[in-house]
């Protein structure tokens, strides 16, 4: 029997993520590719105090069918929340909790846009995010990521087309390049995205996880005219295996998600949903937060140090302020490819080829993705030196 | 602003069910009108003690990001208890864990169907479902359900119209109407499908709900030809908030399935699908599911005994050997909605409307669902009683 599938889904393919996270399975490879959060930023002890209680005071309430639109105390909390920063309207906004910030994107993106439509997004992306987009058919259109953010021309030009319905944005330590959007261009992108009735998308994963600088208020935080959707997660600050996460936007458009959350899972894993519940009600939050960011200012400076000490100065690198990722750049027309193939086969250190987070994956890139996050301290010493090695193999000092 | 929603979407609406479920947070009416286990099969100790092992062993296991295709161990448990059913084929088939069967189903049409493609199923059938592929701008074609399962002559009559991808069907007491397909007319779909080369969806929530009568081979379990997709779920003989359930079919559907729930939500909690496979592991699953079905065949015989003691002989009633619904059919050409409307605003019983299980809300049905498995025996009763008086008021002894 030949199978055959439909339109949209039959150009997906996995994750090239995938391939190089194969290699890992051998224990001798250092893995600088997954993007994942620290084992040790999990709280282990009160979550496990947390699951005793819910199971002692409410077992049915955590094993029975439960709202599409989330666990009602969870729900509330959140919006407070994000009302003291300006990023809830309660007149005009809701909440839905979702499976992950994964599947809020996916579900922006099914509530509003039609195959054939065109999503601009950062050139590079993130790729989990990118498929989702690519899983309705829809026309990706990536604008070029400077360091500051996106070139505003470009993102005019194609919001100008007419045809573009939605802007996705990770504005906050972006993934792949760590890269955070500059205010100005926040407001400048609001503005653009106003002028062009063009919905923002901003996916915010990584934004508690700043380790200096000073924060930057969100898109969301300026929205006066119903164009934001906000993403964000605990997966980064609690745990990604619990699959929790959450949207808001304008209550329309939450509206339109909760019907499809209903045919798409019904209802976020209810036990998950009260575990963050109680987790935020429980602990001091802030002082969470503080405790996970010197976990990875820790790692994100023991890597930046080990770049600057092995690597061929011929590498470019980011330097982020937070969030997982550093973006290392080969000089321009180098086999990027043939980097990460020898780094993972012969030097025993996968990292991703930053083509896997462009538009098209034959999109031409001599960048690669590292995270900090996942690895312990040693591996991050090593693999930097088997990285370093090889980088002044092929580049020279 | 107002929003433009995407085609697929703008005309799907939330389930007419939850209408009648606003009734029921008015603590004197009595809910017919649920889908939920009975709180009492929950075997709450027992997964206290699971998620507590959890927590002590693998905790960062349970927390951490996972696998796309599920939880190893439960995967391959699984896997082998349907192979001794004759319904996986190692060599041919795979499986996937998903959030709940909801999510199995909806894939399952996300990688198969265009917009415009034809997806039959049985009229009436389970509204999440129906909605779900609704959500892919699928058309949906209803085949009259008869007592032994679908006209034969209606799905061939659909099927050659070459249009058809998929049939979608509830084999076993079937939601709405808890009616089960016999093996004659199993056997018969399959040669159907396999004539005009159709996909079968077949969806068993219920097959372990058996509380009198034999079972009866799957579809699945004929399957020579790599036709049927076989979707599963923990909701019903273990608890639904914890949404877990599975699907399995052919490898190269599975692939894709894979590609698609990677970017719905990256992949189940995995805590959830932990404690899933422990309850299998470490208990008498077979002892377990006898208990269940002491609870539904008393409950469902006290429903069968309360209709024939106090409803009116004008109404018809189904007869199911297992599951959770019995449906209820008043004379031609009443009024069914003015019942349902007058059970619940008046009689303080929600029942849920038969049109709201039709492919088209607006379709004529005289039918609706009574479930028996979430009520107390008292509520059993006095609802029972109080539909029976409305009947006999309405359509007389």
């Amino acid at each position: 029997m030949t199978y055959k599938f439909s339109e949209k889904v039959s150009h997906l393919q996995a994750s090239a993520i995938r391939e190089i996270l194969k290699f890992t399975s051998d224990p001798e490879v250092i893995s600088f590719a997954a993007g994942n959060p620290s084992p040790e930023a999990f709280p282990v002890d009160e979550l496990n105090r947390i699951s005793e209680e819910i199971f002692k005071e409410n077992p049915i309430g955590a094993l029975q069918y439960s709202l599409t639109e989330g666990y009602t105390p969870l729900r509330d909390l959140l919006k407070k929340e994000l009302e003291k920063k300006g990023e809830f309207d309660p007149e005009r906004d809701d909440l839905i909790i979702t499976s992950g910030a994964q599947q809020a994107n996916e579900l922006a993106c099914k509530v509003l846009c039609d195959p054939g439509d065109v999503l601009c997004c950062e050139a590079p992306s993130f790729i989990g995010s990118l498929n989702a987009f690519k899983s309705y058919n829809v026309e990706l259109k990536g604008i070029t990521l400077h360091e500051d953010g996106v070139d505003l021309k470009e993102l005019e030009e194609a919001f100008a087309t007419g045809k573009v319905k939605v802007f996705y944005i990770i504005s906050n330590f972006q993934n792949p390049t760590g890269l955070t959007t500059s205010l100005e261009k926040r407001k400048a992108i609001y503005e653009l995205a106003k002028k062009y009735s063009v919905m923002i998308l901003e996916d915010n994963p990584y934004g508690d996880l700043r380790i200096k600088g000073e924060a930057i208020p969100s898109i969301k935080s300026m929205d006066n005219d119903g164009l934001v959707m906000y993403s964000r997660t605990f997966s980064k600050i609690l745990a990604p295996g619990i699959r929790v996460g959450y949207i808001s936007a304008p209550k329309e458009i939450i509206g339109k998600i909760v019907v499809c959350k209903q045919v798409a899972d019904v209802h976020t894993n209810i036990w998950a949903q009260m575990l963050a519940y109680n987790f935020m009600k429980d602990n001091d939050i802030e002082a969470h937060l503080a405790s996970l960011r010197v976990i990875y200012k820790h790692k994100l400076e023991l890597m930046i140090e080990q770049i600057e000490k092995n690597f061929s100065s011929q590498i470019k690198f980011t330097r982020p302020e937070g969030g997982l990722f550093i973006w290392c750049t080969l000089p321009e027309g180098s086999d990027m490819t043939g980097f990460c193939k020898k780094a993972v086969a012969e030097y025993k250190v996968a990292v991703v080829p930053g083509n896997a987070f462009m538009v098209s994956e034959s999109d031409k890139t001599a960048s690669f993705r590292l995270n900090f996050s996942t690895p312990t301290d040693k591996q991050i010493i090593d693999g930097c030196e088997k990285l370093g090695k090889l980088s002044k193999e092929m580049f020279g000092d």
